[in-house]
């Protein structure tokens, strides 16, 4: 389907309302909060908050940027060296913006992505003056069709004092129909989500708004930026084969099928590298209900393994995404794009009964995993969806590589410099090394399993002499604590954890 | 409505099964898994348990012990002394089981209590061999109409091999059907829960079962042992009304109605004194959703101000529990007893939008909660509902005085020993020094509203100082790891955190 621009604009009245980036950029003032479209450099506005950034050059304003997650196309890290920001949320993953973070410039929160929607529904957050949303059309009847990502653009739609749209003409009309959009309502007055299937559709495939809100529709030819995903390495795959090596032991007792349970995995090369593992597996009739689909995800509905897949989002390498474009209806009846709320629901998650696959920056003795923050004070990117999966999954598995930075850092220390993840609600650690089934078992029970199955060999001696220091004052959860940072101490002051160059 | 004994079992087929507490407890087997009734002091097993303990007196055994959560009639006290326990799971309250926990004689394993059933129901806890439950009485069609809680015995039954009924005479036959028993099914088979107000009933009134999984029928005659809760006292009165000034802050913003959204709290004074808090208040037309119902709960449907109350289990006074049972068909309209997987299923949680209040041991600079762990290392509790009621709530509530120990000990610290609740999860703050409204905020705008709203002024400024010195480092969340857990060090050391006696 070929249309010209203003084709895309199939309501005769929001025709008038076509403007440039700069004079949508040029509403915004100081103070405002805007809600913007975008989930893992997806479906992000590009022209309104670049022009935004331009205005900054000659002239002082600060705003609120709520987004779905990470936004592409440089746009964080514009907003971040422009220094117009005074808070942003729920997630981001950029490097200018998180040194900047980290250096106190803005405020910086934090969230569940599904939590988010929750708050602005009930008013805790400031309110949101403009939704600045992508899309490919919007149709006779005011209903913004999204592109490549949903995020919280529908509760920011409802939310916002105004709208501004931006069609863009470089993503694929073909993606109309592949969205489902719902809204769970207020708390208190909401039904149950009918969803009991991964490929259950129950919405409609668009955002509909009053159409006296859209203020101004802004024409953009610009693609997604692409994942910047690394391929699957040495280490990466002997993490998919353990995890592997764990599903087929779990068949075996009789616990999941051949077609296991829906998928969840988070953003990043190692989840990634355990979908590619699939591929090669006996594995069939796979399901995925996850926030983000990589490239590994198409991989495997093209082998006839995955049928079905849902999410909120697809961020794709630059070759992928020309080749699922290209034969986008081939895919289409496959997937469902749906909110951040609904893809990351509690409700869903635990009623599907998730596998979830997220990564953890470091994990402790007894299972408590640090997702967000680098020697407990440095924002990584944050918890994303991590924590909706892995409280409500079947199956809490978190990955990490067992150690960093050529062996001075160990992923398994003492005590986890910060927590995302209790100990109630991680399941199974999988490194290069092997995994550590944690369920149902005991804080003590579960140390000898995550040093000896997960902690580097470097670093396993170190462990049990912490631990063995720890057990002579007992408890349930034994801690020497004046030691339980020592590691991450030891790395600031020596540059490793490792040991041999230790101080103590 | 006045019954022999014998009528209590209404299937004739069963009458022939009825055994004394030391011939069923003759049946459980060293290695053995035993899934017992029992929340909160309520509903839990008497005569079996005890006949068990008395075996161990000649006899070496150990077996694993699931409840719902804490049990009474000093059970877990008599489990721990008579060293019978391999592993017991996922709650209990009992200071000799405690400290045997913390010695590590047996395994302890603290679990969100709605997880217990699906890991049950997922076969990755050890197989229940026998399933204790108490009851009221059995119909004629082998259903068991469970007393004074429900917990976890719906599952217990479901997947035990066996069953052994303690038909408890003491408990009124008036509470037959006040229960509603749902199973919500295998994950990824099962439907939405259909409850959508706190008083939807959606289940049976009792546990059904193949009647020939009833091994045994034993009769008892002894009431739950009563709630050890204190009175309202100064300190917590003040703290009730601290929350009941937010409330208020909240119904001036729009944000609440005076009938507010449906109300859980966690076991313990200052929740009951929360509760009473609302009786002196313009508060009406509440509804509880709850896990237990304390004697506050039963005031306020007196007086008219709370209309239903939901919950898994009722915990009573001495007093209160002969006043409640004399008139129970008075209650019974306004109450649902249901399995603690619905009570505390997030699902119903995020839906109904609930305001739960569960109590804190210490929270930090930035809002993270320890629930559990004395110094990080020694088990109070257990985790028990406040997870599953936190994460999913509208408001997510924790309450704890500024103080222990007569001001030794600060409640408000660098940085808690143990994270149960992370920054993610906690909403408002309370103590009696006031309260903190963190939804929101960024990490480091929370530390002004912990330290001046929440900290005893006995150690504002040295928290302060710890903040400052941290805030040299920078960071999303500045810490100095190095002097984190200084003050709970300082404690083991000198017996007091407080700065005047602190070596640093």
């Amino acid at each position: 389907m070929k249309m010209n621009n203003f084709e895309r604009i199939q309501n005769p009245k929001l025709r008038h309302r076509v403007v440039t980036a700069e004079q949508a950029a040029s509403w915004i003032e100081d103070g405002m909060t805007l809600g913007l479209s975008g989930f893992t450099r997806a479906g992000d506005v590009k022209a309104v908050p670049t022009a935004l950034v331009k205005r900054a050059q000659h002239e002082k304003f600060k705003v609120n940027v709520f987004t779905g997650a990470s936004l592409g196309s440089d746009i964080d890290k514009l907003f971040a060296e422009a220094g117009i920001l005074r808070k942003r949320l729920p997630f981001q993953a950029d490097a200018t913006m998180r040194k900047r973070i980290n250096e106190g410039e803005f405020l910086f929160v934090d969230q569940h992505l599904s939590h988010t929607a929750e708050y602005i529904r009930n008013r805790v957050l400031e309110p949101i003056d403009f939704a600045i949303v992508e899309a490919i059309t919007i149709t006779g009847e005011g209903m913004i069709i999204p592109t490549t990502s949903v995020g919280n653009s529908l509760v920011f739609a409802q939310h916002a004092q105004e709208i501004i749209v931006e069609i863009n003409t470089a993503q694929p009309l073909a993606l109309e129909g592949v969205h489902d959009l719902y809204e769970v309502g207020q708390q208190g007055e909401r039904n149950p989500i009918p969803i009991t299937k991964p490929e259950d559709r129950i919405g409609v495939k668009g955002i509909q708004v009053d159409v006296d809100k859209i203020k101004g529709i802004v024409f953009t030819h610009q693609l997604d930026s692409p994942s910047t995903i690394v391929p699957p390495d040495k280490t990466t795959q002997t993490m998919a084969k353990h995890l592997i090596h764990f599903f087929r032991a779990e068949i075996a007792a009789g616990r999941l099928t051949e077609s296991l349970a829906p998928l969840q995995s988070g953003i990043g090369s190692v989840a990634n590298a355990v979908f590619h593992g699939f591929l090669e597996s006996e594995f069939s009739h796979l399901k995925v209900y996850s926030e983000v689909l990589q490239d590994a995800v198409f991989d495997l509905i093209d082998a006839g393994k995955v049928s079905f897949a849902s999410c909120c989002s697809m961020t794709l390498s630059d070759a992928k995404m020309k080749q699922v474009f290209a034969h986008f209806e081939k895919y289409r009846e496959k997937l469902v794009l749906r909110p951040q709320e609904i893809s990351n629901h509690p409700e869903i998650i635990r009623r599907l009964g998730l596998i979830s696959i997220n990564t953890a920056l470091e994990v402790d003795l007894y299972g408590n995993v640090n997702s967000t923050h680098v020697l407990g004070t440095n924002m990584m990117n944050g918890i994303g969806g991590s924590g909706d999966f892995a409280r409500h999954s079947r199956l809490a598995i978190f990955v990490t590589k067992s150690i960093a930075k050529e062996g001075n850092i160990s992923s398994v220390v003492p005590f986890v410099s910060h927590v995302d993840h209790t100990e109630h609600d991680v399941d199974i650690i999988v490194t290069e090394q092997g995994y550590a089934d944690l369920r149902g078992l005991a804080p003590r029970e579960r140390v000898a399993l995550i040093i000896e199955k997960c902690a580097h060999p470097l670093y396993r001696e170190k462990l049990w002499d912490y631990y063995k220091e720890a057990l002579k004052g007992g408890g349930q959860t034994p801690h020497v604590l004046e030691k339980a940072f020592s590691w991450h101490s030891n790395f600031k002051k020596y540059g490793t954890m490792n040991p041999t160059v230790s101080a103590d």
